[in-house]
Parts: C-alpha cells; structure tokens; sequence
C-alpha cells in the first residue's frame, strides 16, 4: 500500500527501506460533524514545512542529520471510515513490522484508531497518552460508532482499563467526564500529572496521539472544533518532548483543517510540533 | 421524520400539512471528493434568503401569496452515504403520498439519489432533467459506488435508457461521455436542445435536479468542484422557467458549499434560484 | 466643510478652486439593513486606484490632462441619517455655487438624496437617471424613511413624475413595481430604452446615480445586497458614456462595500468605472 | 415584544413564561465607528453553539438541566440608537417584571444602555460590573452622545458615582481616565481587585455587562476595535464565575463580530463564554 | 538545471527524457508592483489540477494518453530579475535542444522574457502572440527595465516590429498604446482580428503567451493588477485553440496568484486552461 | 528624497522641520522568500491607526502632545534591494542630519540594513537592540546576501561582535546559532538578560530593531514567516519601554504583512506597538 509520493516534510526525504521513522498521511475527514477540512491536513503540512527550518533550537537537532521517510498521503475513499480504517491499520502494520517507528499526520482524529489497533496488536501492553481538547468518549455519535467523536472510547475498548492517559480536555458530555473517572486517566485543561503518569507508564510501549486541539483557539485556529481555554505551544512543547524521553513507538497529529486556517498560522504550528515530534522520538535514548 | 424546524426560507411559512410544496434540507457531503462544504447549504440558503425579496418581477409572483413549507434539515449522519440516502426517501416518499411537491436543497449531489428512488416508485414513468457541469455518470468513484461523481449512473439504473436529459456538461471522463451517447440524452455546454426534450417529455412526470455548478464559475465560486465555462445566471433561469412550464413533480437545488464562497454571493444565487424554482414549480398552468 | 484631505484618487490632484469636477466621498452605511461596509467603499477606491491606469483608451483621454479635485471623505457621524444627509447637499450646493460638477463615491445608497436635494435646488428640472439591481422605491423600510430601500422614493418626491428614469432593475416589492409604472420610467434588467430616454431628456441637466449592484453579482460582489442576473461591465460601461454624451451636471457612484470583496475585484471594477465617469462628464462637448 | 424565535441557544429550549432566565438578542451595530458588524452576533452564537456541549466541566453542570428560554432576536430598525434602545429597555423590563434574569447578547456595546436602564428602574442600587477594553466614558463621539463609545458614561448618569466597576481597561483618551478616577472603580488591564469589589458590592444587584474585547486579540479578533494586551479567556471565565457567585440580575455579552472573525473562533469563544454565563448566573446560591 | 520534481500537473506523469512537451514552473514575482503572489501559481496550479479532469470533451483528447512531463519549479532567487530570467533561459534552451515543446507556468509575466530569448535564438523568424490586459509595453517602470509592465517591451527589441501580435489589451499608458500602433499588432478588448493575423503569420514558429488577466475579473480575481471588461472563458479558450491549430512551439500561462483567489476558483480556471493548452499543443497536426 | 505624504500615523501631524521625530515606511519586500506581502504594512498602519487611541494609559502621554511627523513612504523599486536600501538610507540620514529620530515602518527585514549604515556612519559606537523570532544570520540565502533571512549578518559586518543584543529567537539553522555564540549576544524565546544587556549598553546609542513576528503567531499572524513559541504583547512591550528608557537614536517597526492578517488584528498590535514607541523614544529622559 505504500507508495513513495511526492513533496516530504521538510528534510524527510529517505527512502522508506533505510528510515528510521516513517510519515504517512491520513487524509480522512468524512464523520467530521461540525466544520470538515481536515482532509486537508497533511499535504498543507509538507507544503508549508517550508516556512521553518529543519533545525531544532531546543533539541539542538536537526531532520537532515536523521533518516526520516515520509510516504505520502494513503488515497483513502471518502464516506464510510471502515475501509480507511483498514487502510491505515494495514499500513501501520508494514512500518512496525519493518522494525520503524510511525508517525501519522491526519485526517480527522478518527484515524487514530486504524493505527492503535495495529499498535495494540503489536505490543499487547501499550499505553495511549492523548492530548485533546475533546474527551472523544461517546459510545457513539448521531448513531455513528467510528466517530472522531467516539475515537477514544473505541481505543478503550482495544487497550483497557487504566491505559489512556488523557490531557488538556475541556469539553465533554458529563457522561463522558463519568466514563473517564472509571476507565481512563484524565487531567483537565493542563498537563499536570504528566510527570507522575510517565512514572507509571515506566517502560511500556507508548501511542502518542496528538488532537492539536488540545492547544489553544488563539494559537490554532484551524481546526474543526475550537474550543476556548486550551494549552500554549510551550506548554504542548515541553510535554510532548517530556513524553517522547519514554518509549514513543507511534504517534500522531490530528485535526489540522487548513480550509479553517485564514492566517495559515495554524498550519504553521502544526509544521513546526511534526518537526519537533520527529525529532523527539528518533532521539537516541 | 418530518419536524418542523426553525427559521424558514423567506416567506415559506405555511405548515407542511396546508402546503402545496415542502422544502426540505439534506445536508449531507461526506462523499465529496474534493472541497468539502455543501452541508452547509441548506442553512445558509435559510439565513440569506432574506437579502432577496420573497417578489419576483420575472414571473410577478409572490412566495408569500402560496403556501409553502419549509420543513428545515434533516439530521443526516455522517459518513457512509447509505443511512442518509434512506432518510431522504422516506421523507421524499412522506411529501409525495401527502400529495404535495417537494424541493431539497443539498448538500453534495449525492443526495438526488435518494429523493429519486421514491419519485420513480410513485411516478413509474419518470423523466429526470439534470442541470449541471459535470456528467456524474461514473461507475464507481475511489471505490464507492453512491458518490456524486456517480449519482446519475445511479438515477440511470432506476430510470432506464433514454429518460435522462442532461445539459450544460463540459466535465467527465471520457467513458461518460461514451456512456452518455448510449444511455442518456446529454447536451454539452448550453440548453440547447431544451424545447426538444421538453416536447420530447410531454406531460410526463420530471424529476428535476439542478447541480448549481453548471453556472460559470464566476457566478457560483461556492461550489466543491469549480468548472470554467458554464452558463449565465439568466440562461440557467430561463431553463429552469422552461422546465417547470412541464410536469415537475420534484426538483432540488445542490452543490452549494458556503465556507466557499469567500463574498457571498452564490449563496445569494442559490437563493434567487430557489425563489424562481419554488414560484415556478407550483405556477397554476 | 470642504478640507483638503489625502492621498487623492489617482490623478485628480488639482486644487478645489481650479477644478472643473470635484470628488468627495460619503462613507456612511448606519441604514444598511443586510450587509454593512459601504462607509469603507471612497478610501478603499483612492487606495487602489493605484492599480489602474490614468489613461482610458476606451475615450482616449487621461485624467492627469483635466483639472480634478478629490476633496477627500466627508467626516460623517455614524447612527441618523439627518446629520449626514445635510452635510452632504451643504457639500454639493458648494461644489454647484463654485461652477463645478460633483461626483460623489458612496456609502450606502442614501447618500443619493443629500446630493439630489442640492441639485434639484438648484436645477429645478432635474431629471435622474439611475443604474440599479434594487427598485429603491419603498415608502418607509422598518419604519425608517430615509433608507436606502427608500431613497429613490424621497427623490421622487422632489423631482415629481416621470423625471426618473430607472433601468436594470430586478429586485423589489410588488408595490415598488407598480409605483414604478405610475411615476417613474423603469427599464428592467437592462439598458433598453436608454437612447429614446436620452432622447426625452435632451439638454435637461442630469444627476447620475449609479448603485454598483446593477452590475452582475460575478464582477462585483463585494456590495451589501448582491443580486443575481445583473449586467456585464462592457454594458454598464457603455451606457454610462452615453448618458455622460448629455447634460450630467452631478454623479454618484455608490455601495461599494471593501469588506465583502474578498478577492479585491470590486473595488478594482468601481476604480475603473470612478475613472471613466470622471473623464466622460468632463469630456468637451 | 417578544416573539419565540427560531433556533434558540443550543439547550436554551424552555417555553420564555416557565423559564429561569431568558436570552434575547440586540443586532445593533449602527453608531460603530470602526469596523461593523456586531449586528451579527446574537445569530451567528446560536448558529455556532452546536460546535459546545451543554456541559460545562468547569461547573459540573449542564444547560439541559435547567429552564432557560431563547426569545431570539429584537427586530431593531437600522440608524438612529434612540427606537432600538427603547425596544431593549422594553424587553429587559417586561423579563424583570415576569421575575427572569435576563441574558443580552449584543449588537455594539450601545445595547447595553437600553437593558441597564431598565434595571436600575427596577433595582434602585444597582451596581454595574463592566469588563472592557475600553473605558467607554467619552461625554460624545462624533457629535453623538449614544454611542457605543459613550455607553459607560450614560450608564454613569444613572447610577451615579462609584456604582460602576470597571475592569481590563486599556484604552481611552486621557480625558476617560480621569473621569473614571473621579466617578468610576477602574482597574487598568487585569480583573486585580475584583475580590474586593465583589466585598463591596456585597448583596446589591449587579449588572455585568461583557465587552468580549477585554479578551486578548488573539483569542477575540472577531470584534470591531481590537485591542491588543487583554487577558485570556481563563482569566476572564474565572472572574466572570466569580462576579456570578454574587447578585447578578441581568447581563450581557456584547461586540462579536462574526464577519470579522475568519476563522470562526471568535464566535466560538462567545458560545463558551455564553453558556458559562447562562449556567453561572442561573445557579443555586 | 531540470530537475524531476514532486507532485505533477495531473496526468503529466512521462519522464522528461520520452515526453513531447515538457512543462515547468517560474515561481518569481518580485517586480510585481501591485500586489504580489504569483511566485505560487505553478505549485497551486499543480495542487488544484486534481479537482479537473485528464480529458478534454472540446477536444475530445485525454492527457494521459500524451506523453507530457511535469519538471517542477526552478528555484529562483528572489529580488533581481536577472538571475531568473537566465535560468529561465537556460531551461527553455534546454528543452528546445531535446526537440520539445516547453509550457511554463508563472510567475510574474516578466518570466516571459527569458523563454523569449530562448527561444528566437532558435527560432529566429520567431511571432509572439499575446493575450494580456495589459500592453505591457513601458520602456521602464519605477526605474527597472526588466518588470512585468515591460515585458513586451523587451521581447520587441528582440523579435523586431510587427511580430508581436496583442489581443483583449485594455489598460496602459496613452504612450503604450502609441507604441504599439507603431510596432505591434494590437486588438483591443477583443480577440477580433485573430483569424488574419494567423493567416498572415502561416507556418512561422509562434510563442503564445497568455498572462490570465485577459480574462474578465469575474472570472479570474486571483491576479496581481484585475482589469474589469475583459474576455469570457469561451471567448479565450476558442482563441487558445485557434492559435495552437498554428505551429506553437512554446508557449506560457502566466499571472495567477493563488493568494489573491478567494474561492479558488481562479486556480481552477488556470488548470482548465493548461489542460486545453497542454492538448492543443501536443495536438497531432 | 523625503516628500510630505499624505494621511499620517494618527497625531502624527507635525511638519517635518518642526519634529522631534519623523516616522518614514520602507514598503519593500522583493526578498521575502515565504509569504509576500510586507510592502503593505506602511500604509496598512497610517490606514488602521485610527482604531486606536493616541493616548497611552500606560505611559500617561499623548502623541498629541509631542511634535511627531510622519513622512509617508519612500517610493521604491521592486526588484533587486540596492537602490532601496541606498534610498533608505539617504533618508534616515537626513533625518540624523536634522538632528531627529528616525522611526522607520517596515516593509521585510532587510530594509533595517539601510538605517543602520546611516547610523552606524553617524554614531560609530552603535548598538543594535534586537527583536525577533528569527536569527537573521545566514550569510546568504538562495545565493543572495542581501536578504531578509542574512539582515543581522550584514549589520553585525557593519558594528562587529557583540555589539548586537538578540532576543526572543527561536529559529534558524543550526550554523547561525553557533555564529550567534561567537559573535553576538542572543537570549532565545525571551527577553531574560535584557536588563544585563542594558547595563552593559549604558548611554552608548542605540539602534532598535523590532521584527514582529518576535510576538507569539497567536497574535501577530499577519506576517511572512510566522513561527509559534512567540512572546506576549505584554512582554514585547515592557521590553521596548525598558529599551526606551536608554538611548535609542533610531527604531524600526518591521515584517507586518497585511494581506496575511485575516482579521486585521495584527495591523492593530503594529498600531499599537508604533505609539508605544513613538511615545517611548521621544520621552524626556
């Protein structure tokens, strides 16, 4: 299903056999149900790449010192997720088989779980940290059970109780803020407690998901569900490169809706966590 | 299915049981390929419609000398097209066996699937007239088969050989055109060929669905899939006046995507053409 | 209240006092009842004017070889229209008493009646031709009577019947219609009728008044009620010469609103309309 | 007046006579001197709201579980402030009178007037809690004395010295400053000092008006004056929870600008704040 | 110099080496005087070429059964022209030598020059045909010989009087229009003429440059200098077609500024327009 | 060179002779390499300064009270940055001459390399106090040395090492941050150091250059390499009153684009940054 594409992120121009890591997008947005365009994620991302370097300040680190792939989007059809599900699964599976680590750009946050299940089957023991704005905990979502809304709650049933470790969320069903009580690890608008659950978690296998809308509707605007009171970049910053120090083995970033980014800012914060994030979790340990 | 929803179209207050014709909104546009938006329409259609008069000077008659409903949008899932394609037929079937004409505004193209299945069970002997810049007579499109890029080959398989006029098409593939010549009654670039068909037709009961892109792209930019070269406003107009002038039974409007249209103005154009459709299809003749 | 005020529209840098025409602009919209923005309309068209030439080779005339003066924005308090209304016919009848003819950029169409007031003071048989999508005939719009829904209405009220002469007209109330056919001469959707209206008319002094919504809504969009089924520019163009060949002794050009013209065009399209005015009322005769 | 309208609040679904509190719009913007556009608020909030949950995390409470109605929009005329103001302190006055809190979204902040003078007729010791940008305490504007830029002074002639708390202030001419040293409590830039404001006010009625552009730019930009240097909506949904722990009769949220909010995040940002509002004042005390 | 590059105009996929006609981006607009953002017309023509067709129904011709190259963009350096132009040369002389027809996609219209060059070098009896809004035709502009407002200017001192044929021009200075009565063969506003000057130049090898701006602005807003009163899009693509029926043995499309296209649709007039071109030039005569 | 231009900097009314300080605009951005658009930023902020007051609250002075002149822009080139820079720095030399304060309104970076020759001719012992989020240090960029990404490198080769004081970078390749080490003195991401910084400068004269896109994009999304990470506006602006309070001969403002600012809330903090400034620099020490 892989098929060597065009324009890389910035930097990642490996071929896939020798990467370390390997990008793919997900370009799937079908049960947004508020504003779509997230489709529109992953290319925006390589083509405004661009606009930063490919040097790290803070990692001291730079993209072209590493070998990074990046496949291209996956020709995903639109409507029903269950085959996109299946083609994301499938080809997060080929990038663990051969031993590399992925990183997804999506798409809406729905295709996060084409990519745990494949993680989940290769590492029985995984750990999900997830930073959102949203619980994504409804059972289902306008009779929708594969939904962006739902995404978590889906994971949950893959992964079990106590291993979605979840951060920033701020907008829920109070149904879904009972759920989270029971079966997950939640914090609230911050990342307090990142240090302890990273304690917890020890050596486990980690899928890192991230919603950027965990961050604040000033910073990215460009999203389908803005919601008010999120993190800044430096505080999103700090805890993703916190995290990646543990076992990063996947990880991702979703919900980038460029059609929603008027300045082209949002897009330009998206650019500049896939750079950091690629950096992060192919540093030696 | 049937609620009556809020703020109706301008001057479409009559209730749905007194009126002579029902709107209704499908929005629905989790197949569009390209730019995806055209959920959007209905509503926006609703909000603008009050920056048009509920009086047109063109067929001097008034929406408010009639008994229209508009019985707002329905709540579509998203995602797979299969239950919301059922949920407009219902409603379709709903506003036929109630004796009334209906008028949907879309949403993707899609959506005339649905309202057509149940127009061609009440009136066997179905006439479709297609307004449009694209043949959508595709087999399959990325694999789905009830897509836009397909719903005419759909509405074929229901409707049969012949019984298909379409005008104004300047895009497809190849094989759509082939297939065209062989099944439907296509006219590329213009009406012409209008009087013919409609003579052609008779009394005949006319499904007519009008994609609002087969206007040129400077008059409708609000559109998922922009087309060079369309018609004038007032050629699409005096078309749709032609038309209904025969036996429409049910028509819709589709294709608007408002988060496209940067001035607003082809909102503004769908409105007026849904003033005209609505005045034209229930004219006493 | 006359103060020479910046950047000139391009070319018309002469002294008040040695001009032959005088530009002032009237950003004033409080009465728009759809889309505000009009009041922005005069700056932003000095501010591209920039982008055209000063040469017209439709008339082969250049606005640097007249003397034009640009008196710059009169500085209008925003709510009531009585204020504004005032300090706009005290500026015309000043421009009038100096000898010159007044071409004024709108603002929202109410602005007409300031000007009108002076004129017909001081031309007591004006006739008034107008280039329009909107009928403007209404006597009162939300118990409001100086409106731009109106302000044909009070302009008939000055200079009496059948001394308007009104065309591309396609938006109104019945009521409007049938008003117009008893006390004003109205052409609809077109400029047919104009060389026999020229004709009529003669030598009688001329106020032109020219609503920039008469054009299609696909060249000029960025206007507070965008009507569909307009003119084309080479139309509007051609007619304005004509009625210039006449006795226009003051003009307007209005409802230009900047905020709603996304790509810039409109404001592009009234600069180039702003030049040819100015050098055709000019124009030796 | 009051007339049930169309889609409501999201939640905001009672019948106005068994409601706790009613909401109704004001789409007032005429007196704006910058940037227009407030007018748009009230509908574009109700539109949005079904981007939010009614579930606040914040408060463990949910819109659903309580009665508030949704009265829509007053049908202000454009133009002059004096009818609309009339119309505002007429429906303020008949929700006082049916023993309702009443929620204001605006329109510009001339709004406020209206629905201020109704309460101190009611409330003799009503106290105004106002969170600004600006200070609003100019004796006129443009020759005109109800604008929006003057509110908070007329709200002054009402209530009197040291009634009126003032807070996030960071601009106004020198001559505001000094007024509100003399006649206001003003705090500069930041909510310090509200605790012991609220010490003060104590038991007495509260009017708390909501200048949605006391918010950073960054998060508000959709507003007619941005003003740069604001505190964040944390900051500003913790001071709003706090003054609503307090007396709060009546309030509003006022200078949403949807047409100038591109990215739609403005909009949202007021749902949030408008469903913490609607939840805090109605809560049991 | 040429470089394989990523993402291609659609169906454009044969490799330089094999293919009859070899298309490459000019991505430089720092002359631009008015409003820059041509520099990403060729990425963003590429990106949208996926919302048309591979097949032509005028043509009734399909680009993937072509054998067509997509180079990518040169990477040109910023501010002075002069190192672009040559290495726009240099990949135009490239392309001659392998006997292929090159179609460049700009960019500001001075990239025409280096072709230009290039290409009467090889072709020394060499006509330009010129489809533009503006003559183009200053001797300098703000002091710089080499800028867009030049362009024909300079290609003239190259291919010599009366070998320059101009169409739809409708802007320049009183001086330009002189000049070209003397040395060019203009039609105004029009494609009129069309027919005798490719009677009179026969066989002769014909550059074909078309800056889109000779298009209305109604149909292509996304432009540096828009010029109201231009051509339709049947109206250029009939001329386009004529031409190429001729022996064009280069040609160029040049002015799109996707920045400046609010709704896109510009991008998408641009890539009909290649695809036709792309057509009619590789057309078998 | 310097000609009294039209609409000036809101209060900024005086004549030039009579100044204390002359405010120019330097509307170049032929280099910008990312998002064009710089040029506009000048009269963007004459144009949007009336938005604000004139008045500082938190500096307690008025610019009307002080003799500011603004100069309107210089009339550049496009194109290569030689002449530009040579007229920019006649200017800015004049202006010293005169024994004033320049404050010079960007355009790209590069223009701050014309200043700064003419102050570093006139005051030998200069200091560059620096805002940014870019280091600016390239020794070229895409074969260009004089460029926006290398304007630093060229200032440093006119005042030598560690006589340029860095704050708030956050991004370039790794090599400038290692040319950073050994030859100026950066801060990164803040400002801490800026008070050591000042004491080291003590009464040397300073020339203070403020990139604006130091502030974090959430604020200041109208530029054309926005980079996440920023400071506050509060923080940029204690900074600057701080960096006032030394010897700052001369200033710049630069990097706002406009066209890139959605909501006009950038060109808002550019207003509101300028009179923080103006203010700032001209106050009796």
């Amino acid at each position: 299903m892989l098929k060597r594409e065009y324009s890389a992120f910035i930097g990642c121009d490996a071929e896939i056999e020798e990467a370390d890591a390997v990008i793919f997008g997900a370009p799937f947005d079908s049960t947004t149900s508020f504003r779509p365009g997230a489709r529109g994620g992953p290319s925006a991302m390589r083509r405004e790449s661009f606009g930063i370097e490919t040097y790290s300040p803070y990692q001291d680190s730079d993209i072209t010192d590493k070998k990074i792939a990046d496949a291209g989007d996956l020709e995903l059809p639109f409507g029903s997720p269950e085959r996109p599900l299946a083609m994301i699964e499938e080809t997060a599976q080929e990038i663990f088989d051969a031993g590399k680590r992925s990183i997804m750009f999506g798409g809406e946050h729905t295709v996060t779980l084409g990519a745990v299940c494949a993680a989940a089957r290769r590492w029985p023991d995984l750990r999900i940290v997830h930073f959102d704005a949203h619980a994504d905990l409804r059972d289902e979502y306008l009779g929708v059970s594969r939904s962006h809304a739902c995404v978590m709650r889906r994971c949950w049933e893959i992964v079990g109780d106590g291993r979605i470790y979840q951060f920033c969320i701020r907008s829920g069903e109070r149904e879904e803020f009972r759920f989270a009580a029971a079966h997950t690890k939640m914090t609230r608008y911050s990342f307090d407690g990142l240090d302890g659950a990273l304690a917890e978690i020890g050596d486990a296998p980690i899928y890192l998901t991230i919603d950027l809308d965990c961050l604040d509707l000033s910073i990215f605007p460009g999203t389908g569900t803005p919601e008010a009171g999120g993190v800044s970049f430096q505080q999103m910053h700090e805890a993703m490169l916190k995290v990646c120090r543990a076992n990063v083995v996947a990880s991702d970033l979703v919900e980038l809706a460029p059609n929603l980014d008027a300045s082209g800012t949002s897009t330009a914060v998206a650019c500049k966590a896939a750079r950091e994030l690629i950096l992060a979790v192919t540093k030696e340990k």
